[in-house]
């Protein structure tokens, strides 16, 4: 196994317990491509800065890309390993032993898993955007087909005015764009490398910090190395923004829920996103919605938990953040599918 | 007691236990002030539009200048009453009989209530952005006259690498950075009049929604009626944005403690942020550092409510809503004492 | 201002903005009829073991009397002080200046607020089990009469099958009576003296923790003191009762709330409960039943603020727990209102 | 694919991307064995009722049996599925295409869900129990080793008075032996057999419900059906009684942070327990600590998320409720190796 951490075992075997515990692999492999991504710009760096031959870069990229190509057709094989960041370490030392160790010059764990988590939410925030927008559009296309359809508004879920359904759906509309506004805003803050922090100091060696932040596509460059390995904010901020997307989903799906009922019966959805009842034949159970509005709860609770993670914690790195990916990505994914699949019932509803 | 909420009780006085529960006046006088101005804007409008006559604006003008004077000099009386918008209602009804009736031409409570708020947090950003520009600029100072100090820095709270102390303190910079333009972010998303949007579905009479936003200050109008009285977004931006800077604090503070026990022993602060023991003499605790860092919990939570409020609730109004604003003030008002006083703790500091 | 936490001002005043950071005064002032009695009880172990006269202790019982009918009257001036344990050895100290400071022999700060708050529970639990059981009255008394009324049974908000009102009324009893069942576990638990225990490591005085126990009610006496002055388990297991209470009063409310609506038609509760709108004077709108489901985002909140106050805190006394009663306090009070409010709407339905 | 939840599909295969959405079945295939149990104990109970006759019954068993083995060696094939009961339906009617039907004769998934929950949590409790009682055996041994040990008791992080590191040990058995206590009481009140209660409404076929619940192991039968398939108190009571024992655990890690440091030095911990780094060699990080100390924010997150799930949910059956068995399973899992590990650590001090 890898000694990316350091000689600690005295070339002994980890006992599997700990090793159990303490792995972040079957978590963190959410950033296989962006740990190899990052791999290929700091051998490039290291080329263009004289730390190893122009060679030697030729032979890091072609394992590099080899790795890579496993990845994106999900190929590559998880061994026992403590995270992402050793097994793809392993994987180049197997195929370049004498030359792997080199990989690692002027560069610290800390920094590097910062660095993946922050090219991993810009991916996603990009996609997410999209898949709002995505939604957006079939609100707007459903409003159109339903500017002569009046229903009752409702305050304290009683009837207060008469109000166009299709003025609802544009409501939803708004809600949406807020939404994509903060994730804009939390995308433009978090686009920063920290490369070059090392393990909270910084490092001796003459890196190249820009060049390294312009070819992983970041716009800035941090300011402090103790900040940089120690900031999670970047995923707080997102996670945030995230569950008020998913909060906005439960209150729409609320809303569909209850005018599906036979007793408002507005609304009619596709019987692809509802369930029946063998003992019940005549039910259509909504369960796609109430599966977004109960989902809900796991963002506010995978928030939630990343807060409480952070409160009170001493400066720097601790080992505590390695549990900052966990709700991290299951939000991420959470919302994506809700994004997704709301989308279709919007397309559905009549 | 004022009718705002319509004839519900038939003249009879409602029951006292109900009242009690119901009532939110002892909360939301936090924004008496606030929805002084915004009767106020309201009256220039309708005599704007020719609902009032001119005559009929100077009188409520003279009496909502007379209540706000009463505001600031804390002289207001809080009466029994359902909340602080009846409250105001009933001053101005009292002193204009006649009149007070027209004060809510063309507008109901659950739109201004919205805007209220959001002239309170237009507000207490502004205050908590000076009072982190504050603080910052005591770290500076403090970094300056400390540029010779090393310290180790740590990582696992394991001696890693020596550091500057500056150096630590210039991370705290860039930590308050990121809140504060948080903040900004959230400030421009919610300046937004909402004025106009009625109970949920806008007004038949011709209010000029453009006149009453620019004499609040808000830059823009809300664009959907149904979505205006129902989003509680700004708030929640807000307060997981106190959050951010509540935890930031927590983690300093978190420093600060470990620096000054006998142990660490590299920091000294001023004994007024201390306490000692009558039991123990030699002991200086750091209670103010501790409460900080304690204090961040009533902040979590308190966003924790906020999201578990709105979570699955239908569109528009809800009397739900109503507990949106002790989370609100709570963490602000926590967030700006934390913020002075941890100021105060760097100035001292040694 | 009284000297309990020892000399640290050396006879200056506390910086006012510190005070107002550090003082609990305004929130634990619920404190101030147990922390009278339990100066009682103290008064009598410290005569009957021979560290006070028996004249001594007649003055003192004297003055704690005067205090506890000043509480009990509401009359108990709260002047500028760091918190109500404060106040209350001021008032002693101002009635018997030379005698005051034997109030604390062999008795510290740390053990002794633990101690109050154990009285406060036990005497909440207490009330709130007969609410509850109250509640459940009203619920049995409503389902007799309505033992001939058929509705639909829901899952998933669809129809499903025919079921008698009043066996959804049962329902609701089962729940109380599992709330009931939880908090009699959590008073069982938490009704243990603390006092003896000293600031963490008990007294090098003779004390009779037994007599102190009994006189104040207690079952048990802690087994290890610096457990006893950090354990806030018993406000968290009571907290967490009160969270499945209001989380079940939400769920009732959430029904109710269905069921008034014009589309459901099934129920009518009084309009005591309800307000009306003065736009829209046909509505009744069931306020009473939307601050229920609302307020219990509170506890849920205030719960969570617990749980991230204690994460990870050292040993023994920390000033972070000092932020454990608002929470506690805010959710006692919160469930009590919910609780005596909802039986009136049990009652009033029809 | 298994027509457990009806027809709804008329045929057709579902959506994969719906499919993906809906389906627990990678969560809740923590439940096949207790679903095979459940299985087993309804076919005895058809056949003592005289829904099935013996020879049925016996096909039925072999079946499940085999089932039974396969689960036990973990080789169940996860074909795709909605959940792990519709899996264990599929097998059967695989194996027995005519008789599978009769398996769900008088059954309904709600119900059988909620039971399978119920069986899988008396078994985890139990576990629990045991691991604490573990921790509190090495806890004992490792105080009694050290009984001339002595070091600074803290208040406030500041040396107060100095004391037995085994009283400080002993401190800790306390707090485990209220969590017990506490998990003990959780599983008394959820030792309660729901089968019978049907989808929400009970059953018309005479079913044996004792017999049942006595064959499953449960003390008692539930009394209402509408609260028997809505009810989740058991789990939400379970997950508290772990955020407690996650939190101490997080406080005790806490400790020993403190301890091991350069700077208090008290204690050391075994090596295997902590990291080393490449850069700086002298390092010993208690990583394993930290990892404890941040994995309860991932037990207090999913608390709150179910506390968030079940807030305002209307009464009996909501599809919401799938999503409260991740939550469940993850703080379980990860409070079990928590203890496990812990109890290593606590043997390795010196």
């Amino acid at each position: 196994m890898t000694k990316l951490w350091g000689g600690r075992f005295s070339g002994e075997k980890m006992d599997p317990k700990v090793l159990d515990f303490t792995s972040s692999l079957c978590v963190d492999k959410e950033l296989a491509e962006y740990d190899c991504l990052s791999n290929k710009v700091q051998v490039e760096m290291l080329a263009k800065c004289g730390f190893i031959s122009s060679a030697e870069e030729k032979k890091f990229l072609k394992v590099l890309n080899e790795l890579l190509v496993e990845i994106q057709e999900n190929r590559l094989k998880l061994v026992e390993c403590e995270d992402i960041h050793s097994l793809i370490q392993d994987y180049v030392e197997e195929r370049l032993p004498l030359l792997a160790a080199k990989l690692h010059t002027g560069r610290s764990r800390n920094e590097q898993v910062v660095n993946d988590v922050r090219l991993y939410c810009k991916d996603k925030i990009t996609s997410i955007i999209s898949l709002i927008a995505a939604l957006q559009k079939k609100l707007v296309l459903k409003a159109e087909t339903m500017t002569d359809v009046i229903v009752p508004g409702y305050t304290h879920l009683n009837r207060a005015q008469p109000v166009l359904f299709s003025h609802l759906l544009m409501g939803y509309i708004e809600m949406l764009e807020r939404d994509a506004g903060r994730l804009k805003d939390a995308f433009a803050r978090l686009d920063v490398s920290v490369m070059g922090s090392g393990a909270l100091a910084g490092s001796a060696l003459e890196l190249d910090r820009k060049f390294i932040a312009k070819k992983m596509g970041f716009k800035k460059i941090s300011a402090n190395s103790i900040d940089a390995v120690s900031d999670r904010d970047f995923i707080l901020e997102f996670v945030s923004g995230l569950c008020l997307v998913a909060v906005h989903l439960s209150r729409m799906s609320e809303d569909f829920i209850l005018y599906t009922t036979a007793e408002f019966g507005f609304l009619e959805i596709d019987p692809v996103y509802c369930t029946g009842s063998s003992l019940m034949p005549q039910k259509q159970n909504p369960d796609v919605l109430e599966l977004i509005r109960g989902k809900s709860s796991l963002v506010i609770g995978a928030l939630n938990s990343l807060f409480v993670l952070l409160k009170g914690l001493p400066h720097s790195y601790n080992r505590d953040l390695q549990e900052d990916k966990k709700p991290l990505f299951e939000s991420v994914n959470t919302v994506m599918a809700e994004l997704e699949i709301f989308s279709g019932v919007v397309d559905s509803i009549q």
